[in-house]
This record gives C-alpha cells, structure tokens and sequence, in this order.
C-alpha cells in the first residue's frame, strides 16, 4: 500500500495528551470565571458567508482570511469571534435580552505567514456585554475584574491591567488643535515602549508634522504615571478645557471607583495614558494585560468599549464592551517560558486499575465504584508483564495505581500504591477512593507557577 | 452605510442562549464522563491537508469534503475525528503509551445537501482506545459501561445499547459459502427494520443471488433474540463449524460477561444480530444504541473494533475500538422531540444583582461576594425603572434575583427573591449565597426528561 507520511500543518497547534490537559484546564477556568459573571455561553459557526465576515472589508484581515467557494457559495472562515457576534446580535436582536453578556471560546482562521509563536488556527476566549442603545459605564467597570478573577484562576499574581480611556486623548489632542492628526499621533504613540520617547518625538515631529512644542507636549501628558489616585489627580488639571476630555476623565473616574469594591488590588491595575489600542473601533475605556515579568510578551488580554457593534448589519446602535484573550498565543508562551506548573498531573487518569487476577470481574467492579466515587479511572487489561504494566503507569504520570490480586479479592481490599510517594495502602474501594481523592486535593496545585 | 442582511448558513446550528446553555450541559457531561474512564482530551485541527484526509479516497466523503486552496496549499477541513485521530496517533507514535485512550469532542464538516435535521457543520464526540499491536477485548466489553454512562448522565433510561460481532456474521455466512456476497448481505440485512423481513428476503434472492434456502436460513439467524443467555445459547448450536464465528462467538461472550459488574442493567443492553454497520472498517464488536421511544431517529451512537486504525500512514498495526455520538444531530432530534427539560434553568446566572441606589459599592461588593461562594452573578447596572429590572430578570429566567436598597445597605442585608415560588427572604450576603446555592441543588434537575 502506498502511504503518506503523516504530518500537521505548520501554523496549527496539536499537543499531545498531558500538555493539552493543562490547556483544557485552562479553558475550563475561562469558562467557568466567564459563567461566574454571568456571561451566557455562545457557538456561532465557524463559516460564514464570505460576504458577511467581510462586510467591514479592506485591509489585512482580506488578506489573510481563508475563503472558498462551495457550489454557489462564496464562504470563509471566521477570522475574529466579534464580527460573527456582530451577525448574531444583528440577526437574533427580537430573541435577546439587552444588556446582552456572552462568552465565546472559539477557533478562528488567518493565514498569516507562518513563524514561531504564530498560529493560522488559534482559541480566542472573548467576552462582551452589549446594550440596546445605551450601555452604562458600570459594565467596563466589571472588566477589570473578570480579567483579574481568570489571571488569578490561572495561577498569576504577577500581571497588570492597564486601562486608558479614548475620549481622553482625544479630548487632550482636540485641547492642542491636533484632533486630526490623533489617529496617526495615538499610533506613534503605541510605539513608545519598543523605541524610547525620543524616536517618538522624532516621528511626532518629522513624519506627523507636529512643532517640538506640541511633541513634548504630548510626551509629558503620556509621562503622567503613578498611583491611580496620583495620575487622576494629574489629570484633573486639565479638566474645563475639553468636553470630550471631561467626559473621559469622568469615565476613568468611574471605572477606577469601584475597583477594591470589585477585589481588583490596586497592584494589579493600572491607569495608563499610553495606552490607546490601534482599532479605531474603540470610542472609550481601553484595555490591555500584561505580565509584569515578561513585558516582552505585549498585552494577554486586551478589549475596550465600542459604540457600535454592528453597524454593518442593522442601524440599531449597540454600544459593547468587550475583551479577547489570545489564547492558543498565550499558552504557547507560558510553555515556552517554562511557566506551566509541572508538577500538575497532566495524566489522563486519577488511577490505574491493575488487575493481577485473569478473570477481570471484580477488577472491573473495583474501577466502577472507583467512578461511582468520582475518581477518574483507568482499567488496565492488556495480558503484560507486572514490570510493563508499572511501566506504563509511570510513562502516563498516573498519580495512584490500585492493584487486585487473589489475595485482596478474598479480603475485599485493593492494594492503593501513591505513585509519588511510594507509600501503599490496603483499605476497602470506598476507602480507596477517599484515599485518593484526598491525595488529589493536596497535590492539586495552581496551572501557572511563577518563578 | 450600506448594509448587509445578517445571516447564518443552512446546515449550520446557532442557538439562542438558553438552548445553547443545554448543549453546553450536555457537552459537560460527555467530557466529565469520558474523563472518567481515563480517556485523555485531544485537539486537532480542523484544517488539514487534504491530501491527508483523503488518504482513503474516493466515495461521498470526497464529493462531500470543504476543500480549498490557500496560497500553494491544497487543504480541507476534516469530515471526522477519526482520519485525524489515525494522523496523529501515526505522527506522535512514539510519544504516546498504548493503549491510548482519547477522547475529542469537535465540529466536523459535510457539505451535505441541506435538509431538516442535516446538519453540515456538527460536533461529533468520539472516544477511541487503541492499541500497539493488539488489544485485549476487554477494552470492547468496557465500552457499554461509557456509553450507558454517558446516557443515563443526560438524563435517559430508555435507551438501548445493541451489540454483534462481525466475526459471528462472517463466519455463518462462510458456513453457507457465502463469503463473498457478505458483504451485499450484510448491507441487504441493515434494512430489516426499514422494510421488513420479506422484501429482505427478495433482494438477497434476486440481486444477491441466494438460493431461498440460504435467505430463509439467513432471516432465522438474524431472528435469533432473547435474553443475552437466550441469544448466546442459540448461537452456541452453529459452533464448531467455523473459526471465524467461534472466535466471534468468544468475543461476544467476554463482552456480555461482566456487564453487571460494569453496571450495567440487562434492559439497557441487547445482543442484536442484525446489526452489522455499514463501513468495511469494522472487524469485531459493532455497537448502536438507539432510543426505545425514538425508534426512528435510528442509532446515536455508533461504532466498533477495528484493526488496523492508521495503515494509510504507518505499517504500524494499530487496533482499536471507538464510539462517536452525533452531537449536533442528537440535540437537534432531542429537542424536536420535546425531550429537554424545560424546567431547568437557561439563565446565564444564577442570581441578579439589582442596585436600587445610585451608589453601586455596595452592590459590587454583594455581587463579588456571591460569585466567590459560588453563585453566578450578574450586576445589573442600568438606569431602568425597577418593572424594567425585573422584566429583564423573567425574560432571562433567572432564578433568583437579589435586591440591595438603603434599608439593607443600613442593615447589612439584602432580599433574595425566588422567581419560581415567588418568596423573598432578607438576609446577609453569605446566607444569601447559602441560601440560593441550596435553592438551585434542589431544582436541578435532568437535561432529559422522558415523557
């Protein structure tokens, strides 16, 4: 027979068992920090009408999405899980209940060129609250803390949430007459951390056509840092100049009020005047997360407030606050930087059933009231020698294995060998799961481990 | 702005929330049990090249494949999880311990012409247990365990788990000399139910080409039913006679043996000989289950021992046995049928949070306090009239809302409400959360409630 050689596209994640196991725990995480703020979950396609996806057209995302015909149909893979949101809330609007919350954990699709830490297919882990024609500043309030609850479920400690708000800047470009100028100043700006204030100035100057007054100018407004009462206070003496400005500041304010009422510790947050994100979708607060060791990364988690989402479907305005988490990019780098915890099982069973009897009935009872009991169990039937049968045990990483032989079927008892500690116990199957159960709740250990 | 009508794709599911919310149970289940019995979560990617998927070649799947050109690659998206199951396991070979135990529960593509009940894009939850060279055949008898499992989670007890052995069906038709036609038989044989005993019986005289004595032979054998004991028994009378149906036989005996000690009840369990499936894949043990009331729906969920998992990418042999339940399709006829619990909730949360003060600390600090007992909580933050707040809590379903004023800001405080019954208790944060989590234990209920 001719065969092909096996192989995975280059760009496409696939680990293997006990890696994806730690993914998977980190997805669970998502789901259930996402549920806790009662966010409902959603499943759109992942193809959509090319048309549809591409109805903001232009630009990068053109390029990069996979599209093909079938029969008549003119199809694409979503690039995004906001634009097949966009759709959704546009098309099902009657069925919703607004301020509308979902979650959505999804593959999507861009062909970029492939290069290390890049993915063609990737999991975005989103959130988005969206109002029918208003939406309270409280709701990006909450924000920060869902980020902070799902970093904190991961394991980190170490991590930031900076915030911005839109209407800031450009409240304090339209005070320095630079309101059309913004867009090319914020995108300079963004730069700031990977080229140092002078480049930036020297851009601002040169290539924007700003005088060196109003580029310092601007480099002292983003300098503004500190705590968050400190950089609040800084900006207060801008106040009165700008309607637009105020009303920023106002939204700041309001969103950094309620943060230690939200459990959101103020080392965790920040305010960030450099902040702006290169959409042009975003109209208020802004988001980005990093990791306080590895700034290298850039943001983890990043999102703002838009006013409208769907824009392109129906002219009901539905004003959203929403954040992405990259998140098949993010476990690649916590991996790559050795941050998952290894001493977490990524074993695809609790225990490991060893019968050491041919007949295999009570075996098979033992790994059912193992089950009934909550223990995640492997019955282990193959005809193997004891030495291979503990040799698989170990190559799996399986915490504990449970061996029957004749002499603990007379007595009812099963042998419980922690496979750690080397430590093994005779007890009943109730008293074995127990046994186990409670090994697990202390061996059990956060995804992350800071180093 | 021109704008473009938003719509979904024919054959493409996309739930509203609530009905979302029972799919995500349902997916719950599927991955809590399959974890149960030690099968290890895997993730492949739904892009691949399709000189790979169609190693096999040929039939529908090639006409029915999503199969497209992306710069100088010739891709497809996967029509199954076992093609990328053969990949991977032939690719990471020597990462993996055998028997390795998988399961994957992903959206898989046909393009399928559309029709009610057809779905093109649909999520299919496999399991599979394969081997590196062999396989004991305990490892089949262990299957109906997880599958009865698995349904009895969903809430089901009227369901069927039927079982053969292809071996048993190859081997009587070698006793009758009729190897070569098995094939055709078989296929004829699958009709049985659809169009009865005697229209069966011509097309295996007339197209088939069997004499009426070997039809009539045929129908009596695959008449053959009773109890396991009784359907064992019967067979046991052509024994003898030949290997293949003797080895079969074996077979079958050791997968029915310890099947109370699997726990499962004989009524949930069937020795069925007319069942053969249709692929040629199949080489032992063949499983369907089919609803009792629900005859006509046909299996939902299928599948086999096969020998050879991986032979278009590896001369490794590598049996294995495996189930797939049609998930898409499943939730689809479930809830056509009325089968869903229309009792349990679909509410994103569990609790609303309505502030009846402009101040919202307090409110923050009640909804954070909820969701870190465990309740989830959505902060309702909008500046609606209270008949608004409570019409958006009925209209989301949400089981209990909990109000804060100044009078329980003052005491320390706040009024749960129970939607259902309608009571209302004041008490503090913690005993609200006590309070609603006890609630929710006792009205949870089964995703499927038979009728």
């Amino acid at each position: 027979m001719d065969r092909i050689t096996p192989r995975t596209l280059s760009g496409f994640m696939e680990l293997l068992p006990a890696k994806q196991a730690k993914l998977e725990k980190m997805m669970r995480i998502l789901r259930d920090t996402y549920s806790l703020y009662g966010f409902a979950a959603l499943d759109t396609p992942v193809i959509e009408d090319a048309k549809i996806l591409l109805a903001k057209g232009g630009g990068e995302t053109e390029k990069q999405i996979y599209r093909f015909q079938k029969g008549d149909s003119d199809l694409a893979l979503r690039f995004d899980l906001t634009v097949p949101l966009a759709k959704y809330v546009a098309l099902h609007y009657n069925d919703l209940s607004f301020p509308f919350r979902r979650y959505q954990i999804g593959k999507v699709y861009r062909g970029e060129r492939a290069q290390r830490g890049r993915f063609r297919e990737f999991y975005q882990a989103d959130i988005d609250i969206i109002g029918d024609g208003k939406l309270d500043i409280a709701n990006e309030a909450e924000i920060p803390a869902i980020i902070y609850r799902v970093f904190r479920g991961f394991g980190l400690t170490r991590f930031q949430i900076r915030v911005n708000n839109r209407k800031i800047l450009n409240g304090f470009y339209a005070m320095q007459g630079l309101s059309e100028k913004s867009g090319d100043i914020m995108r300079t700006v963004d730069k700031l951390d990977k080229i140092g204030p002078e480049k930036v100035l020297k851009i601002l100057v040169e290539d924007c056509g700003l005088s060196a007054e109003q580029g310092e100018e601007i480099l002292r407004f983003i300098a503004i840092t500190g705590s968050n009462d400190q950089v609040l206070t800084a900006l207060e003496t801008y106040a009165g100049r700008n309607e637009v400005f105020d009303l920023g500041l106002e939204e700041l304010k309001a969103v950094t009020r309620n943060l230690s009422a939200f459990g959101v510790p103020e080392e965790n947050f920040a305010v960030d005047l450099t902040i702006a994100r290169g959409l042009d979708y975003y109209t208020g607060t802004v988001y980005e997360t990093t990791l306080l060791d590895h700034p290298e990364i850039g943001s983890v988690c990043s999102g703002g407030r838009y006013d409208n989402l769907a824009e392109f479907y129906t002219d009901k305005p539905l004003p959203g606050v929403g954040i992405s988490i990259g998140l098949t990019r993010l476990f690649y780098v916590l991996d790559e930087q050795g941050l998952l915890n290894d001493n977490l099982s990524g074993a695809p069973c609790d225990a490991l059933v060893l019968p050491m009897t041919p007949e295999l009935r009570h075996s098979v009872a033992l790994a059912e009231a193992l089950r009934s009991a909550g223990v995640r169990t492997q019955l282990y039937s193959e005809q193997k020698k004891f030495k291979q049968k503990m040799s698989y045990a170990d190559k799996l990483g399986v915490p504990y294995v449970v061996l029957l032989g004749e002499d603990e079927i007379a007595e009812g008892v099963c042998s419980v060998k922690n496979m750690v500690s080397g430590e093994q116990v005779k007890c009943t199957p109730a008293q074995a799961a127990e046994h186990i159960l409670n090994g697990l709740k202390n061996s059990d250990g956060p995804l992350i481990l800071e180093k």
